[in-house]
């Protein structure tokens, strides 16, 4: 299948940018979970973000939940979560409708749907369709709280500013809650916003890298083939745009390390089985081992940008140059947070069902 | 489902490491496909590897074909192969049945299995387990190779000693060929295996990175959604034993790049349309756009050293220190390359059907 | 995954039957096909029927596409179908809320979901549910008919009256096109509604058994094991509310017969290969082998009966009698044609693709 | 996928008649369970039959488990049977290599796998395929008993002659429990032979009808739309050979009934909730009730019968006759039993899951 993801507990997207709606139907929640609404809009408005430094469209995107819960109740039955499009309009897309934008999925559009899929916006591939996803992954986060797990992730670098890594997982995590530039090190805000207006300046734009952690996950979850921990989770975080790599615990920086270094001692501490670093991230043979998971996910460079790039027209597949108009973000790590967040939530719930 | 992955090419991984077999089950290739019983085997050595950085296990590894095959050709049904373990026997572990081993599923896998798991050797565990992959993967990697695709993989870095990049992906694919010892730059072997040595005569081991280049993917592959080329080879490749991080194309480079350097311009070129550069490896939105695709693969230090470790007592969780004897491998990054082609092999294949 | 149906092209289902509104989610479509909104609107009408024999809720059924058609075509992206329910009051239910009604899921959804269901109207068991199937079902018709193959649905018996069983396959699928009481011997139409009004007299209600042929199935579809064309339809026909058996071809009536009068003699026909006779119904070994698919589904009466009926209180458990009132179908089966088309239609499309 | 069935247990068959070895992968059990190599032995030859009315082929039927079992118990990781084929040969099929047997699947598999399959002895379509799923069943049976759920098949009729059904449930499933011809009513055993011997002296073959019940299942299993028991049940056991027809409770009887009959009262009864009746066999809006669940499967006569039979040539597609010699029963129905027990077992345990 193709817009649905996971086992007990799944996620299916629908959706164009430009089309009546998009949404999401999440299926296989338990019944009896309380539905936040006001939970969801504040998690919907992380991913639209504000200020100088974002762009973003001026949707109200208010959640409808269509069916799935009944007296603020989950059912148990599927949750249809609507975001109706205020922008419709069928206008002149002009060259952006024949010319592929670099770093934009139009040219591999083209080729798999044959010129039939709506290109308004980017369609079903716009960043917009993410919506759907928080709105699913507000209710995951709610009931993975109930169970004592807490999801959450901070920019740990943008256009070349690093934050300080986790620390004490568990109040770092909970320091992260609702905050709309989400970093641990207060003091990097204003640094990496900085660096986002200087790009922004040029007609250009930054990528940055996003760390997660999951805190209170019980050890023994996930399996020793295909459906790892780090799998299932890299499986679902490739579909958050611009997501280009995905590593857990020490991840590439083990290339360089020893076996004596990188191994985790065990160690039994107040009456817990703890590990006395956390180079592995949480997981262990693909199972987590109780402590908190660790991974970061490196995000490319809003590819819209204004300056001139060189590139084809799709109709003849001759050699051109485009300019792109309109606004646009000149970072998208900020607001891929929520995302991040949603989905890992998802995942872990489903993991755990 | 737990040790199956794929959709309409589905490989299925049963067998522990001291058990009477190990194998894996193939479904869904089509009928009539060669199935070159000599290559199989070529690539069940590659897995196993040799020399003075090895030390494996010496099992002969024969792989049996026990269905799907008639007349030396796929028959469109499930394809078995099993390899039978010479080393089954129940002699005392001693203390490895109830020490978890730092860097070992040994903790994770007691907790989820209760104390019923198979634990000799690793049991399911084992790195043992991926030669059913190799197996399945040697008949996918035959099938692609009839479609124009072909899949290489090299040692980008080991022990803190880097071989060049991919350059001329096709030639560069094919000198990579049945190599033992599989770098670019082949000077930097010695240099490699020097590192290896070095860090065994410590009683200690490295990590290393794996690069992978696959040619001739057509565009249009791929869904904006879930089932993303990064999302589906990602989920498998974690399942290779050690791998710890995924990027594609520029990764996690990319945090630091703006967008004007990373947007890979389009360009016709003798009729096909190419990219300038390849900073997305081949992929994007998700899907294909026809250049090759390259990622790379973390891999950390073999866990097995012979240096004392810090550890518990699995039955009482009490602290206690461990001492690993017997044979094991100083680097496993060479071995993973084959593990690593296969699995991309056999999703790609997947994607494809 | 509980409320999704289909591999490579599926549908999900969501909703209540006094919710904000119903729908479905029909994913996997190529792109490109023509969406006849007129052709869906009237595959809709045919579901809720008319007349005396009917008392269908007064709802305008009007289905809202939100995504994946664009000019009128498929975009291959998620198809999601909207029909908002007119009825959302949250009146007083009286007893309906905690007595069991009997024939009804009432008490096996109160076990399930603990409560927490939202009972109003039957809740996501309404048969009004099957609106979203009817809706996507009629895409996958249209679908179909591009590949030339046709299905049909009659009324085979119907409160103890007969209609007479395909005869020439195609003609008779022609014949039944767009027919709201469905039946091949049309002389048998006013004699099922007499046996119908009977019924609805004495406050009762009817079974059934309804009759389906297709034609222009390619043979070599389908799976020896699991995945047979008998398997994946029957899968499907059992979500049909009230369908309680299904067989193929002969089916039951194997059970007395010779193999020298069940096995189907080969022909060579005009260039074809066909079989004399059809009592395996088109499938062999769980594959189609070229000639028409035959099935029949038995329909259960309807459980909603104005007669007294005794049950259980389900907040005490104690014994007790029902009356339900309101206005319920006294049979379902001419409604129920219109589903199992658009099931069947489902099911092979996604067999085909 | 193809040959895989389940969700969190899943089975794997695979294998042809006269290849190396079929068996099966059971996948998803916990770990723990005790399974009993004894009572997979005596499943297997219930399956193998003997005596005058049967002409099994004289395979010893050796169950090997080559993984997943420690000590006696499941370990929780992917259980693997191999039964090894002692027939090999690949001696001249003569005709039978490309004339189409009626009734069997050879024209289907060759339009499916053109040509490829490995034709000897029905390949892949073998009814010796269900050896696997018999050796998967037996231990998904003693799973099932730990949680105090009994599965029991018998021969509703054979050959014209008919038993009683069931009565008292949990005392005649017991009574069906290791009989080699499974019958209610001892005294119809003899009947029921005579009559397929009668076939037999005249080559021919008889079809039959078996009804199962299963005792012990808890309220609330099953889900609303798409995997509903019926649905589940019915898609597996589509893939037992020779099954045309499923029907649950009063099954296709339910199309001349009324509403007033058919209808189960609901009644609390010494602190349980029971129907007075049981038309439903089991089964409301897809969910387990609490009372036991009733089908039966109707199952054609043997295709192979000693009668010379019209047919086509694959190779010319031009007709011929054709009479297959060998042995081969003339009626499968009490062999296909054992194979309706294992398979209902393997479902409901999965649904339990």
């Amino acid at each position: 299948m193709k817009n649905t993801f996971g086992s007990k507990i799944a996620v299916t997207l629908f959706g164009e940018s430009h089309g009546k709606a998009i949404g999401a139907v999440l299926d296989g929640m338990p019944p009896g979970i309380d539905v936040d609404e006001d939970f969801i809009a504040r998690q919907m408005s992380l991913r639209k973000s504000v200020g100088a430094i974002s762009t973003a469209r001026r949707e109200a995107d208010e959640v409808k939940i269509l069916s799935g819960v009944f007296n603020g109740r989950t059912t148990g039955t599927p949750i249809t979560f609507m975001i109706e499009n205020q922008d419709q309009r069928s206008r002149d897309y002009g060259e952006l409708a024949y010319k592929a934008r670099p770093g934009h999925a139009d040219y591999a559009a083209e080729i798999k749907y044959g010129g039939f899929q709506d290109f308004r916006g980017g369609g079903h591939f716009s960043g917009r369709i993410t919506a759907g996803l928080v709105a699913a992954g507000a209710v995951a986060i709610s009931a993975l709280r109930e169970k004592g797990v807490t999801v959450g992730t901070h920019i740990l670098s943008c256009g070349g500013v690093r934050d300080r890594s986790f620390g004490d997982v568990k109040s770092d995590i909970d320091s992260l809650d609702g905050r709309e530039f989400a970093v641990l090190d207060t003091s990097k805000e204003e640094e990496m916003k900085a660096a986002i207006m200087a790009a922004k300046s040029e007609g250009d734009s930054v990528g940055g890298c996003l760390e997660t952690a999951v805190y209170g996950m019980p050890a023994g979850v996930g399996e020793p083939w295909f459906d790892t921990v780090e799998g299932l989770l890299s499986h679902a975080l490739f579909s958050v745009p611009a997501v280009k790599g995905v590593e857990f615990g020490a991840g590439f920086a083990y290339a360089d390390m020893r076996g004596s270094q990188s191994n985790d001692p065990f160690r039994s501490e107040n009456g817990r089985v703890v590990t006395e670093t956390n180079n592995c991230g949480g997981i262990l043979g693909g199972i987590t081992n109780g402590m908190p998971i660790l991974f970061r996910c490196a995000v490319k460079p809003t590819p819209s940008i204004y300056k001139e790039q060189r590139t084809i027209d799709m109709r003849t597949e001759e050699n051109t140059t485009l300019v792109i108009n309109g606004r646009h973000d000149p970072a998208i790590v900020h607001r891929a947070r929520v995302v991040v967040d949603s989905v890992t939530a998802l995942v872990l719930l489903d993991m755990l069902s």
